[in-house]
């Protein structure tokens, strides 16, 4: 079974490598040019825990892939929400009637996406509490553990998915079949679309938006649009848990002292943020079920302004 | 007549100067130590559109003026907001039953403070499109035009009030008398609460929020809050015109280039702003009425997280 991991920044190394380490066929695909020259040259040097190693894995741009004339069976999609698109109609070529794939991005509802571009059947969803850094081209840093939840998106694909379940978890991967995906993923993205967009804003680290007075409110007005545009969609969110579980990201023994994504996309690396796909679908979504979405709405009104002012791209 | 500049920053001190050019009694009272030796030392150093000036204008600090026993006939309010109440309980002593004031203070609902003070039929309010800077301790910047409206709070301040205009007229203030002056005060706050905490947050001038493609989005939202509570109070804003003044604000030509006050005294001063005096007061009065403002709750709100994280005083 040929795995391609599309998207081999920070996470999609990870995934490339522990696959790869476990015996798994594994190509990646990027656009980054010189991640893909180093890599090319001298393999991915992979910082595990402490341990190094490296790991010569085919890697390509998304343009060479009809070139090579391969066929791959399982993708591992990890590009930015705003790439999905691209590196899917990249792949085409490769993609045949029984290609499956794994979508483990963060926000809500890209297997609308996917869906133009094969089955449902053989579309796979997920989250994974995995994290994952870049030192540079060609050098992962892959520190701490985590997990993965993946589940079906149509009745059809359960066997399947039990099977990618088991070969994540065969490569150290921690995964786990879920009977209920979606609602983790709209749970993660209450996290990320209170904490994310907030922090990038303030230039501040969770832990920091955790102290100040204001932090519980800001994030109780966000998340109460999260859960009702979620119940719409007949996903009902334990709204008291969800918070419960957003104010415990501030402690600083935990992830509190990290700069969250958006925060690094926008105030470090200046590149566009993923908002539209956190809290800007919950504002298109509310739209569509007439639902009123103001926090949301200002939030994501605030950070494409500040896209726009630091020259984002 | 006696005077009292209450607050002789920047404003407090232009208009401080003007009428004391023009021949009235007049006194400085501020707490800044630095401004206030140097005023007493060397005098009040004006640059007024590029001619050289040197007023000595007597100085006090509040706590100065119930020993100097003098009493007060009428006072400019210059203060910050969250500064009015402890402005005007330093002054009581010096507050007879004739003294009157003129609150000229950006925002909105500063006679509920002042009233705590003196009867409504003393109290003038106002706005003022004059601009000042200061270049350091003791020293005014006072370039370009403005001008000064008033209106008596009460009916029977009428007289009153006309017999001010004329002061501050005869001064170069270009004051006139403003037969609906409520409307002015909250068309400012408009402008000042779509605009401000806006550029304050992102970091930018009026111009350069003006050219993000959200701008006009941002405005509509936070401004439809102010038409709604305004309602509430019996009066009718022309959602439309005020639109257009404040998109006017984004000109280079005009005052697109500046940093608005929010912006200036957060990220330049790191000083507390008035956000609560301008949204803030809409999210109050907002909650009396049963009228939700989401948009000016979460900038409220941001604000006061900026403020906090970097120790804003």
């Amino acid at each position: 079974m040929k795995i391609a991991i599309a998207g081999a920044g920070a996470m999609g190394s990870r995934f490339g490598f522990m696959l790869h380490q476990a015996g798994n066929d594994v190509i990646l695909i990027d656009k980054w040019e010189d991640h893909i020259n180093e890599i090319r040259k001298n393999g991915l040097k992979v910082n595990l825990n402490g341990e190094m190693f490296t790991s010569y894995i085919p890697i390509y741009f998304p343009e060479e892939i009809a070139e090579t004339k391969q066929k791959i069976d399982l993708i591992l999609l990890f590009t930015k929400a705003m790439q999905l698109e691209d590196m899917l109609s990249a792949l085409s070529t490769a993609i045949h009637s029984e290609t499956k794939v794994l979508c483990l991005l963060n926000g809500i509802g890209h297997e609308d996406v996917i869906e133009k571009f094969m089955p449902k059947d053989n579309i796979l969803i997920g989250i994974t509490m995995w994290t994952a850094g870049l030192a540079g081209a060609g050098k992962a840093e892959l520190i701490g553990d985590g997990s993965v939840e993946l589940q079906n998106l149509a009745p059809k694909g359960k066997d399947y998915a039990l099977e990618v379940v088991k070969i994540l978890d065969q490569a150290g991967l921690h995964c786990k079949y879920s009977p209920d995906v979606r609602y983790s993923i709209w749970e993660k993205a209450c996290v990320n679309g209170t904490v994310n967009g907030t922090c990038a804003l303030l230039d501040a680290t969770i832990a920091e938006l955790g102290q100040t007075d204001v932090a519980v409110s800001i994030i109780k007005n966000i998340l109460h649009e999260f859960v009702l545009v979620a119940k719409q969609e007949r996903l009902i969110l334990d709204e008291a848990a969800v918070l419960q579980k957003i104010i415990k990201t501030f402690d600083p023994n935990g992830i509190g002292n990290h700069y969250p994504s958006m925060h690094q996309d926008l105030v470090k690396n200046h590149r566009l943020t993923e908002v539209d796909y956190i809290n800007g679908v919950v504002v298109r979504k509310g739209e569509k079920y007439g639902i009123d979405t103001p926090f949301c709405t200002l939030l994501t009104e605030l950070i494409h302004a500040k896209e726009q002012l630091i020259g984002a791209k």
